[in-house]
C-alpha cells in the first residue's frame, strides 16, 4: 500500500487528515485555497515538501472563476494567506512562488493578443488548467527528487545500519516516497538496514504515529523510542546514523527542522555517529545566510499539556511550544539531497549544488 | 498545601495514587507487604526515597501478626518481594536492609530472655510496634535530609536562575519536600529562582503532571516542555542550571536516574550548563564501582505507545521502554547530598561524606 498526502479528484484537492493516522483515514475535501490553508494551518497535512504542493494546489485552485482568483494581485492574495498558514518551513512560499512565477508567464505571453489575460490562448489553454498542470508537476517532480536523494543518500549507509529519525520525512511528509525515508527505503531495498529507531516526537507524535505507519507498511524492522531515550539509544544500541528531514535550510547549512532534532544533533556530535539532513533543493533558502534567519514557530500551549483532548499538566500551567529548532551546520556531517550530497562547508557545496 | 505520597492512618498505609495525578485524589490503602509491593511495580509511588520510605512501611506491615511475618525468614521473603518491585533505585534496598537490621537487632537482644523473639520484651515495644516506629524514622529523616540538601544546592544557585528539571525529584517522589525540587524550593524561598522549565517527561509525563503541580502549589514560576526542547532552550533561554534527582549512584557518581537524564547532561555540557544530582546518602550504593553495574528497568511498550489509554502507533509497531540511564560522572559537575556538595573526582568526595 502506498501512502499519499494529497490528491487530485475531480477538480477536489483532498488532503489526508494525518492528525488522526494510523487509526483513521479520513479525506478533507479543498475546493478554495482558504479550505487549503485550513488544513496546513491544523497540521491535517504537514512536512515542508508536502505542505510546498499542496499549497501549490491551493494556488490551481485560487485561479478558477469559483475562487474569485482571476487577476495576478488576486492570486497574489491567496498566495499570501496561503504562506502566512506556517511561517517556517520554506518550501511553502517555495510553492507559491513557483505557482505566481507560471501565472505571470501566462498572463505575459498573452497580454498583447489578449489584454484580460484569462481567456485561453488556445484550445484547453487556460490560466486555471495551466496552473494545475504545474501543480501536479511540483508534486510528481518531488517525488523523483526523493527518489534521487533515496539513491544518493544510500550510499552513506553501511551495512546493517542501525538509524535513529526524528518525526516523519515520508510519503507523508512529501508528495510520496519521503525524503529522510525515502533514503532509509532505498538503503532497505539494497539490504543495509538493519533496524531503525524512531522518535516518537512530542508533541504531536509525527513519528509514533507516522514514520512508524510508514516503516510497518513497508516491512522494515522498527521500533519506537520516546525523544528522551535517544542518547540512552546512541551509548547501548549502537546507532550508526541519525537521517533526519529539514523545513529550512540556510546558505551556511543551518537547518530548521522539526523541534528536538538541534538535541539530536548534540547527541550524535557527542557519541559519534553521523547526522544526515534529506533536504529536496525547494527547501533550501539561498538568500538566508545563517538559521539565525529562520523564523520559528509557535504553536499553543494547548498541543503540548492536552494529550487525546485531556489536560495532563495542572489547570494553571503552561507550555512552551517552538515547533521547530535550528541544527547549526557545525552538527551536520552531510546535506542529501537530489542532486547529490553536500558536505561541510556547506556555504560552497549547496551552492555548487544549483 | 502541603503533598505527600504516602501516610499512615490508624494501621494502613495509605499510597497516593500517582498516576492520576493532578486531577484526582485517590488513596489506595495497604495491609500487607504484597499490596504495598503492588503500588510500587505499577507507579502508584515512584521516586526513589519515597520508594525506599513505603518499603519500609511494607516491613513494618509484614512484622504484623496477621501478615505472617512472624520470623525472621518470613521477613526476610517480604524484603526479597519488596525489592523486587523495581530494580533500578538502590533506595528500596536500602529502606528494607534498613528495617531488617532493626528486627535482626531486635530479635537478637530478645534471644536469651524470649527465645521466640516476638514477645514484648517491655511494656510496649514488640517488633511490629518496633519496626514501624523505624518506618516511620526513615521517612521524618528523610525530609530533614531533604531540607539540608536544599540548604547545600541553593548555595550553588545564582540570583535570577532558569533551571531545567526533569521527571519528578520533588515531595511526591521522598517522603516530603523533595530532592532537586527541595533545592528549587530552598532556593525560590532565597529570591534565587527566576523560572523553572519542566521536562514533561515522556512516557509517564511526572514533569507536566507531578513537578508541574508541586510548582503550581509553591506559586513558584514554571512552564513545561516536551522533553525535546530541552537542548533548544538551553541555546535560547539562558538555562542557568540543570538539577534532576537520582535512582542510585555509583561509588564513581555514575547516576542512574529516570530515562532522558543522560541526554540532559550531555546537552548540559554542550551548553556550559553545570548539571548538578540531588543525592540523598541512601541512594548511593556503594558497593558498585561504576554506573555500569546498575540494572536498567525495562518496562512495557504498551506504556509508550499508548497514551490515556489509546494506542497511538499502529498496531504491529512496539516500542522500547528503558525506564531509567545513566549518566557518567564526567558529565556532573556536583552531587548534592544532606551531608554537604560532593565535587569530582567523586570516588574521593562520596566516600568522604560518609
Amino acid at each position: 500500500m502506498a501512502v499519499v498526502p494529497f490528491r487530485w479528484r475531480s477538480g477536489t484537492l483532498e488532503v489526508l487528515d494525518q492528525r488522526r493516522l494510523p487509526h483513521t483515514i479520513r479525506w478533507i475535501a479543498c475546493r478554495t485555497p482558504r479550505q487549503v490553508a485550513d488544513t496546513i494551518r491544523v497540521m491535517a497535512v504537514r512536512g515542508a515538501p508536502a505542505i510546498g504542493c499542496v499549497a501549490a494546489f491551493g494556488m490551481a485552485l485560487a485561479s478558477r472563476p469559483s475562487s474569485n482568483g482571476q487577476s495576478l494581485p488576486m492570486l497574489e492574495s491567496a498566495g499570501k494567506m496561503l504562506k502566512a498558514a506556517r511561517p517556517t518551513a520554506v518550501n511553502l512560499a517555495w510553492g507559491v512562488d513557483r505557482m505566481m512565477d507560471k501565472a505571470k508567464q501566462f498572463y505575459h505571453s498573452r497580454e498583447s493578443g489578449n489584454p484580460s489575460g484569462w481567456a485561453p490562448a488556445s484550445a484547453g489553454a487556460t490560466m486555471p488548467s495551466m496552473l494545475l498542470a504545474e501543480a501536479k508537476a511540483i508534486a510528481s517532480e518531488d517525488v523523483a527528487n526523493n527518489r534521487a536523494m533515496g539513491r544518493h543518500g544510500a550510499r552513506l549507509l553501511r551495512k546493517r545500519s542501525i538509524i535513529l529519525t526524528h518525526c516523519n520525512a515520508g510519503a507523508l511528509a512529501t508528495a510520496g516516497h519521503g525524503t529522510a525515508l525515502g533514503v532509509i527505503r532505498e538503503a532497505f531495498d539494497q539490504g543495509k538496514v538493519a533496524h531503525v529507531f524512531v522518535d516518537e516526537t512530542r508533541p504531536w507524535f509525527q513519528g509514533a504515529r507516522l514514520t512508524a505507519w510508514e516503516l510497518s507498511l513497508a516491512k522494515i524492522p522498527h521500533e519506537i523510542i520516546t525523544d528522551s531515550m535517544a542518547a540512552h539509544m546512541m551509548k547501548t544500541e549502537k546507532i550508526s546514523t541519525v537521517i533526519v528531514g529539514c523545513d529550512r535550510v540556510a546558505a551556511n547549512g543551518d537547518t530548521a527542522n522539526k523541534i528536538g532534532t538541534y538535541g539530536l544533533a548534540v547527541l550524535a556530535k557527542h557519541h559519534g555517529v553521523p547526522f544526515y539532513v534529506a533536504m529536496p533543493t525547494s527547501s533550501l533558502d539561498r538568500g538566508l545566510k545563517t538559521g539565525a534567519g529562520i523564523p520559528i514557530e509557535n504553536r499553543s500551549s494547548d498541543e503540548v499539556v492536552r494529550v487525546g483532548g485531556v489536560r495532563l499538566a495542572p489547570h494553571d500551567t503552561t507550555a512552551r511550544h517552538p515547533a521547530f529548532d535550528v541544527t547549526p551546520a557545525s552538527l551536520i556531517t552531510a546535506i542529501i539531497t537530489e542532486k547529490g550530497v553536500a558536505r561541510p562547508p556547506f556555504v560552497d557545496s549547496l551552492q555548487r549544488l544549483s
